[in-house]
């Protein structure tokens, strides 16, 4: 198994991809990671370097602000770039970038490129649940106008990466829209429905976005544009209520006091709103796997990423969607 | 000035709409109620009878189940149906209910009529914001696809709704959308962009879903599926986060004794989030003032719906509306 990693993406990097790699190299040793960076802004982090691991020089980086298709179209040497060549030429079968998600799912289309069968792939990131275990939502921002058919490729997709990597059996598969009858919905959710139930998945239906944190399905389907204001809102919503809860808690010293005695409560509460805790997001439908790590991701995020994609490796997952779709 | 009140709609009616009715009408000598529905279910709460104050008759209910064109089609006799007519009858000028949010919306097109130049009435509610002020949000779920145009024209009715009945000055008109930029979005909010710039408004631009419950608008335009999405996603983010927050509260003794110590700061939390607390929401574009109470709302939310209804009418909301559509 071979990944490769975009060392010059996000917030921490090139530190946090180096030290990801490092770890996961000696985690892993039937897996070859390799690193793609720039060499000399990599070498102060690489005080070990175990034999699975190899590096590949590259000369520019996209930045966090570059337009997306620009970038990918004019720095044809930036890591992020070279990371998706490799899955492209068969030098690697899966990459992990913490960079730019919109010029990362322009290098999966462009680099990379969709899997036959597929019209667009998918970013599916996880949404966090009261109990924890998130629901995996796509698409959740490469597409924003979606038709029918799309969300019936999300759906399969997701259903197989949550059985496939997440070891969830029959994943209830449900799709994002305004009531839960059915019927409910604008055009295409309306239209998107009865091809959801032709599925060889578990379809549990319209789910209303209130409902998505109580856990009612595994999967959620939605196009890009809804996809967005959901998670957005959420986030929103989260961050409003905690700024106002603390807000609050430092009221008095009574409220201080409170806020003192329900510390690892309020820690642990801001800890399962945390979406990012749940790794990162594949993008589904490419002829490779490439992973969107979050743009904030540590050391340790970037080596979790790597467990994921080789779980997903061993699990055939590409495959498997390729095989469902060309089934069809 | 007179307001017709759908006596049978509502968790409490008609015990609530009929001790709302009283207040408004005691407090408000200049404007005539007419409570409309069953005279011997409206009687045991009418223990006073201002004079300003008339009943209206009427046999048939709809129910919160009721399948809204169905209903209001079969029940002619409906206290929310004889409301609606009586204002395309010049008998009342608006209306307020707390009955089934489709049939009253269905009652305001087939019914009240729409005002001429419009396409599409919208419903807008208030979303909570953390300064307490709130923002008029539109269309909420009276239509569930959008044409940039509806959308160009629920932006004038929101922004005229601000200022003649809530005396916002120059309220800032934003975009919901999945970035600020201009130019990002789906094919429905690139193309009402320009549109927006093109109103005699004050437009903000694009709002992302995070930014909302920040206060940065006073007027948010979103297509029916995207407010739904938006609105529930906020309301079911809230919802969980009480209640892990409770959770969390009741672990030990001490984080009990903690939530003792913070209950007026929790009530006050609740409270902000609270957005049946911002009065009813206006359906804008009918031909007179519809406006839909919460379903729970009791005799004081009523009484503030009266309020809200007497402001508009004195600031000529409907005519004024009407004269920028035709104007244009």
């Amino acid at each position: 198994m071979r990944i490769a990693i975009d060392a010059m993406g996000g917030d921490n990097a090139p530190q946090s991809t180096v030290e990801g790699a490092v770890a996961a190299a000696q985690e892993w040793k039937d897996t070859e990671i390799i690193l793609v960076g720039d060499q000399s802004r990599m070498a102060p982090f690489l005080k070990e370097r175990p034999s699975n691991l190899t590096l590949r020089h590259t000369s520019e980086i996209i930045e966090a602000e570059d337009e997306p298709v620009k970038a990918v179209r004019r720095k044809k040497d930036a890591s992020m770039v070279v990371a998706g060549r490799m899955i492209r030429e068969g030098e690697a079968e899966a990459m992990i970038s913490a960079g730019n998600t919109g010029a990362l799912m322009t290098t999966g289309l462009l680099v990379v490129g969709r899997m036959q069968g597929i019209e667009r792939p998918a970013l599916a990131p996880m949404i966090p649940t009261l109990d924890g275990k998130g629901v995996l939502a796509l698409d959740l921002g490469a597409n924003m106008d979606s038709k029918p058919e799309h969300l019936q490729q999300y759906a399969l997709m997701g259903s197989l990466y949550r059985e496939k990597v997440h070891g969830v059996s029959k994943p209830r598969v449900g799709l994002l829209n305004v009531g839960t009858e059915p019927g409910k919905g604008n055009e295409l959710t309306k239209h998107a429905y009865p091809l959801l139930e032709q599925l060889p998945i578990h379809f549990v239906g319209n789910v209303e976005a209130r409902d998505v944190m109580n856990g009612v399905c595994d999967v959620l389907v939605c196009d890009g544009f809804a996809g967005n204001i959901l998670l957005k809102s959420i986030e929103g919503t989260a961050g409003a209520l905690f700024s106002l809860l603390k807000e609050q808690f430092s009221q008095s010293l009574k409220t201080k006091l409170a806020a003192a005695m329900m510390m690892p409560q309020l820690k642990n509460l801001k800890s399962i709103m945390d979406y990012k805790e749940h790794g990162g997001a594949p993008l589904l439908g490419l002829s490779g796997l490439v992973v969107k790590s979050h743009g904030s991701a540590d050391g340790n995020a970037i080596k979790n990423a790597v467990r994921q994609a080789r779980v997903a490796m061993q699990n055939r997952l590409v495959e498997s969607i390729s095989n469902e779709i060309s089934g069809k």
